[in-house]
Parts: C-alpha cells; sequence; structure tokens
C-alpha cells in the first residue's frame, strides 16, 4: 500500500496552511463537501462528530474567535495509503477565560478523489 | 466516541516501553495473537503488511539488529474511541550501511479486549 501521490500532495498543502494558521483557507481548496469531523471529545457547544462544510467551517471560525495561538509546531504529513497524519502543538490562550492552554494532538486525515474527506482527531485533555 | 480507559492504559504501556527502547516487552505484554501490523512501504525483506505475533517479534528483532538509535522522543499516547496515535523522531545509524538516518513517523494503533490488535505506521522516505 504505496502512499498515493495526491495523498503526499494534499498533505503537504494543508501542513502549510496550518503552520500559516488559515485553517479556513485549507477548508477551501482542501476538503470534500463529504467532510467528516471526529473529534477525542465533545467539548462546550461542539458535538464530537460534525459532517460537511458549513460545520467545518464555523468549528474552524469557533477556534480561531476563541484562541489566541502565540506559537505553533506542525509536524507532516505523514503518508499510509489514502490517508496522512500531521502531529500539532499549540501554545494557546483561550480569550475568554485567559487561560494558557500547551495542546498537542495528532490530526488523521483520509482521502478521496485529492480532496480531504475525513479529518480525526486524537488527544488527550 | 470518548477513549476507552483501556485504550489510554495501553497507550501509555506503549509508550513506556518504546521511550526504553523495549519493543519487544511492548509485544509480550500489550499485542494480540491477531495482530495486524502496516508500513507505509515495503523494505527489503520485510513486506509491508504483515500478521501475528511471530512475524511482529521477527520485525521488531530486524530493527534491533540492523539500527542504532542514538536518540529518539517519543510524543503520546493520543487517544480516540478505540485507537491511539504516537509520534516518533529516531536519530538512528544503519550498522550495515553506516548511514545516519533522522526518521520521524506517527503510529497508529487499535486496541480490543485491551490488547493491540493493529498498528499502522505512517511516514515517507
Amino acid at each position: 500500500m504505496q502512499p498515493q501521490s495526491n495523498v503526499l500532495e494534499v498533505g503537504k498543502k494543508l501542513v502549510d496552511y496550518c503552520k500559516r494558521n488559515q485553517p479556513l483557507k485549507a477548508v477551501d481548496e482542501l476538503y470534500s463537501e463529504q467532510i467528516e469531523s471526529q473529534e477525542a471529545m465533545e467539548t462546550p457547544g461542539m458535538p464530537a462528530n460534525v459532517r460537511g462544510l458549513e460545520a467545518i467551517r464555523k468549528k474552524n471560525k469557533q477556534w480561531e474567535e476563541t484562541m489566541e495561538v502565540h506559537s505553533s509546531q506542525v509536524d507532516g504529513p505523514f503518508p499510509l495509503g489514502d490517508r496522512f497524519a500531521v502531529h500539532f502543538k499549540y501554545d494557546t490562550t483561550d480569550k475568554k477565560t485567559n487561560q494558557r492552554w500547551q495542546m498537542e494532538e495528532v490530526g488523521l486525515y483520509t482521502v478521496k478523489d485529492g480532496k480531504i474527506i475525513k479529518e480525526e482527531f486524537f488527544y488527550t485533555m
């Protein structure tokens, strides 16, 4: 199961957008209409599983509005077959509570026909 | 889909064994008889997909015999449902060719009944 070439291409573009803190541009360019997004846990006002581009955009806007990102480290993409993984570290502050968070997670992305159809986020809190 | 508590437990034990460079102890304690191991790519003498404890032990012995590990960084475990991810960085030398390798990959592990039934390794070369 060699990685498909477009999986690596899509992964590199996603990592570039994440490094530039432009997740909404990644959604516009790289995500499928049928996108499914799965979080390890649900949070207040956000279910663990959402589907569709509008739900993903809402989720990313909520992240941008809620969290101030002081610095980030984005490692990857690491491909296998039709999927790729990315390792994220964020140093953030929750704008509402002023609480500082060091967040770390792995994102696992599934690609079909050159578009991301599933994203899954692995972490503890 | 909250992470199952034994998934996190198994993940922590696996990360401990990896940090101590004792992968064969991890196999003995944490792996199912039905283990399936999937690499992003096949390498000389090693197919991309192998099954069963004996094949996994052979693979780990081959790694130990082939690679000298100068230092490693193991981040995780990051759980989601019945799976957890681990981010690995290794500074190694291939003992046969004397070539130095900086390797980086994400391992994705699936747990069933307290045992690892699948490991998948995401990387490029």
